[in-house]
């Protein structure tokens, strides 16, 4: 007795996905044919329509359906700023945040020599392009405070300033409305060492 | 800004996998868009063709791509034993041990009034009428020894047995070449309750 051919395609190719091991695999593919046929051709149908449409922005390479993303095409942004983050949903978390009026860049991934992503397998080039476009007077390295995103922001830094940009990192610091009693000790000593002078 | 309406409908299609909750399937949704193009491909084909393909056998319920699958089909097999599995995977767990020659059937669930699963949503009814064909002389009950497991057996053992079958259930017990000592207490309570007598 042997997995059905179809079946067992359908287990493999859920394998794909991040974090879905052979066993999760194998639920996955139960419920998409035994429980929810609905859903299973929906999520069919959206991978197609998402590798159809989809591209990338060509000023920002975050994902969009058009050429230009609504971010780059909105005349009211300062086109001076350009914000560095890693992956579109941390652009939508800085814009959720409505305290930032410049425009970004996305970097899709993180440098990661462990897990073999190197310089060339994310959009540096692209960044250096549009960061020296001439407009472009500051850059806000925004990538995450993990130790690939800091590698990141440090590898980043030196290419730019070395190109005559100002170029900033966001702050670290206890969160708003956070208690010293609760923070990581990390945290709070780089709370301290950062810590900003009354004007 | 707002996600693309595709990207958007990805991570929602995502979101019907048991287990994936918004953030592992916007994960999910960039590696696909982002990093696998090709396995995106391959997946969205794959639940296509699952769902064409796949069917159930008309005898013992499990998942195949003809009438009857081969074990059902298989001559060869005692016809008077019938072992009433939860999944195919328990399934095909038993047949790798190649110690049962006997035919199967596959619930495709278990009974759970917690999840909303009850005695009209899995295979009660296919299994009565199979059980009782005249032909099927003892069912085994192979369902897993979890709560939902166990009261799926029990259940099922009332209604078999009230119909004049003859019901065992797989034995509980320490595995081979267990140790006293790393063995749950409730699986060795268990195995001391069912010791087997000497003959």
């Amino acid at each position: 007795m042997s997995t059905p051919p179809s079946l067992q395609n359908l287990i493999n190719a859920l394998k794909v996905l991040p974090g879905v091991g052979p066993k999760s695999a194998q639920r996955m593919a139960f419920h998409l044919v035994q429980r929810d046929p609905a859903g299973a051709v929906q999520l069919a149908q959206a991978i197609i329509d998402a590798q159809g449409r989809l591209q990338h922005c060509k000023l920002c390479n975050t994902f969009c359906e058009t050429e230009l993303c609504d971010i780059c095409q909105d005349e009211q942004r300062h086109h001076g700023q350009l914000c560095v983050v890693e992956m579109p949903t941390d652009l939508w978390s800085i814009e959720a945040t409505r305290a930032y009026e410049g425009l970004y860049f996305v970097l899709m991934g993180r440098l990661s020599p462990l897990d073999g992503i190197g310089v060339d397998d994310i959009a540096l080039k692209p960044l250096l392009a549009r960061a020296l476009d001439g407009e472009v007077s500051e850059v806000i390295l925004a990538t995450n405070f993990t130790t690939e995103g800091e590698a990141t922001a440090y590898y980043l830094s030196e290419l730019l300033r070395a190109r005559g940009l100002r170029v900033s990192r966001i702050a670290r610091g206890l969160p708003v409305g956070g208690e010293l009693e609760h923070a990581d000790p990390a945290t709070l000593a780089q709370a301290l060492i950062e810590r900003r002078h009354s004007e």
